[in-house]
């Protein structure tokens, strides 16, 4: 087991993670403000690291959107120090107890959250995610191994520096935060493979890292999926609202997961609705089913694969539906499972629609875009699962645990 | 996709599971019930064709022990018709709001248990996993795929008949409860990897089934793993106590993954209770670390692989150790997390064990036995999970559900 191998590293993040596992809420905070402070006295070398990884980044032809995710700058590393901040002023989930009973033989049970020991993330190359998912990770009382890409590597170096020194100043092991530095391809895979090292992994990246980690994974792992959100407009709706509605969804921030991308609109009211909907979404590629083109003739024609894509831009399928069932059906048959919202103000249809469609987040009358953590009021979050074990949709601090029976008699036995 | 191929199962599996998730427990407690009263009726096809599979397996030279697992008899029918009405009893997990609260903003957001879809079990000899699985599955709202041996395979065709009827009699579809008859070692892999149809796995059986999960599973599952459960008697033990316990966690059931298979004694009082415990286990093979044959020179040697070792059997390690930090270490070293107790009348051990053994269930002064959702008031258990993501410790309705967030709003946009 040679020193740096994946082998020791896990090794020495596992002990840590014995240690933080009982530390109280006070002595990790304190990790998360010394890491903050770091982050800030860390300034200069975290910023010449980034510049070197940009200047890279740049060198070898990288596309702005990349480059600008790994960039950082003087107000992005202040937001990552106020991120870690104000994780230490959520509260801590560790110790809560979940539920609690005494049996009639006397034995007390209680189901009480711990952490989940070592969390694993593999993320691209957004730098902020080395802290922002070391701050989740240490408040929750787990080991943050981390494993960030080769683009990123210098950028990553840097900050985990500054953390681990905030870290040991609060009297924890540096260790808590670690960072695989050897960033080779293939190290993806044996990280993935970590078992008994790794309690928990969360990929944070595209389809082609969600399918590596799906096929070569044995650690249990949470996916954040694709977001094929869609916004159903029902017959009854009040149209301003779903205006309102559907120019949010879309357009506030259309490269995330939570933006809607297809919108389906209630048979009856498409004459009216759709026009209006197509003038509020100016600047928006529409393409439609069939229906849709005959109100909208300008519109282009989506084919299967658009009603099957999550677009992450100005781009927007939509489609006519008979009715409700329509509308769930489709959905039942294109969504992601992660947000899908109807606007209406009819209550059988709102209800039906919570009650039947099968997803993360059902809105009604409410943006998509409020699927995260923060606007949820979970106070931050480490991803959003698409999956239904563990976790589903935002997860925050409380994701990050798991529970323990605690079983207290006075020398019961088994009859 | 053939009929009776695993992806037209699948795909049958999925349309029942989305019917299901939405039949209130009315419907559902009727399914069970009428599933109860056709294991009693179809009670000659069953015990038929389960003499047909034992005939065949003393045949091929099976052990007593597998034949017994695989034995049916009036009795075994009548507890699993028993155990279908007991779990139409409990209350329905489905609906529970977990939590919920309103944001700033008038957002109402709720989170609210929701089936999983369709739940896979893999399984061994046992017949009676077709109708306890089954049962939990349909209360909860999920269909039950299920993939049993082959030499069960008689018995769990005609289970699965009766069953099938019995919910189709409630008006629910009779694929909400789906047996693999393709028993071929092949198609347990092959079912593993039904991702996007099956939402959790339960491999109910040995070591080997639980490899091939991990390294083959491409759905998210859950594992029910060994149990090398400890009971560490600290110094200040009351002894009646302890030898109570000891004698119960051991003896009581030896086959099963909550019995004790390593016994801890505190060194101040090993010269004293390890005597009385050797008298009171007799019957038990035990094996011992070099200070427990100094008490008892008449014990064999325990080797490392003993401490590693579940025994399932009359067989049990004994090791002696310094303190309560001698005894924590030795459990983070051989545990499985399954079941992990301490006998102590001293607060401040009994919370320090409790803290900071990473185990499913930890006790203090009672028999691990109590480790089981019967016992500890769940209700039924579909497994006892030894994992620390979705579900630990023993399963039951509940942790066969996910959650939904519900956010009902009037027209909120996110600024």
């Amino acid at each position: 087991m040679p020193p740096g191998s994946l082998e020791e590293l896990g090794r020495r993040s596992r002990a840590a993670a014995r240690v933080l596992a009982t530390a109280t809420t006070a002595v990790k905070n304190d990790a998360l403000e010394f890491a903050a402070d770091a982050l800030g006295s860390g300034r200069a070398e975290i910023l010449g690291a980034n510049a070197a990884d940009v200047a890279r980044a740049e060198k070898s032809g990288a596309t702005p959107a990349v480059v600008d995710r790994l960039r950082l700058s003087d107000a992005r590393l202040d937001e990552m120090a106020k991120g870690l901040r104000a994780v230490a002023a959520l509260a801590d989930p560790v110790g809560q107890v979940v539920e609690g009973w005494v049996r009639p033989n006397g034995l007390a049970v209680r189901r009480v959250r711990v952490p989940l020991g070592v969390v694993g993330i593999v993320y691209e190359n957004r730098p902020n995610v080395t802290s922002d998912a070391a701050g989740l990770c240490v408040k929750s009382g787990n080991a943050a191994f981390l494993r960030g890409s080769a683009g990123a590597i210098g950028s990553n170096k840097a900050i985990t520096a500054a953390l681990r020194s905030g870290i040991a100043k609060a009297g924890l092991p540096a260790d808590c935060v670690l960072l695989v530095e050897d960033t080779r391809h293939d190290t993806v895979q044996e990280f993935v493979r970590l078992r008994g090292v790794i309690d928990c992994l969360v990929p944070r990246g595209g389809p082609a890292l969600v399918a590596l980690v799906v096929e070569h994974a044995t650690v249990p792992y949470v996916i954040d999926g694709d977001g094929n959100c869609h916004v159903y407009i029902d017959a009854d709706a009040d149209l301003d609202v779903a205006e309102r509605i559907v120019v949010n969804a879309k357009t506030q921030r259309p490269s995330v997961c939570n933006a809607m991308e297809t919108l389906l609109v209630h048979r009856a009211i498409a004459p009216v609705a759709l026009p209006r909907f197509a003038a509020a979404l100016e600047g928006v590629e529409l393409v439609g089913d069939e229906a849709t083109r005959a109100v909208l003739p300008e519109v282009g024609v989506a084919t299967e694969t658009d009603f099957a894509t999550e677009f992450l831009g100005l781009r927007l399928s939509v489609a006519v539906v008979d009715d409700l069932d329509g509308a769930l059906d489709h959905i039942a048959r294109y969504s992601t499972g992660h947000s899908e919202a109807i606007v209406t103000r009819d209550y059988e249809a709102a209800r039906r629609f919570v009650r039947e469609v099968d997803a993360a987040a059902v809105l009604v009358n409410a943006s998509t875009r409020f699927v995260d953590g923060g606007e949820l009021g979970l106070g931050a979050e480490i991803g959003i699962s698409t999956q239904k074990l563990h976790a589903r949709g935002p997860m925050g601090l409380c994701e990050l645990t798991s529970v323990k029976f605690v079983i207290e008699g006075d020398g019961q036995i088994r009859a």
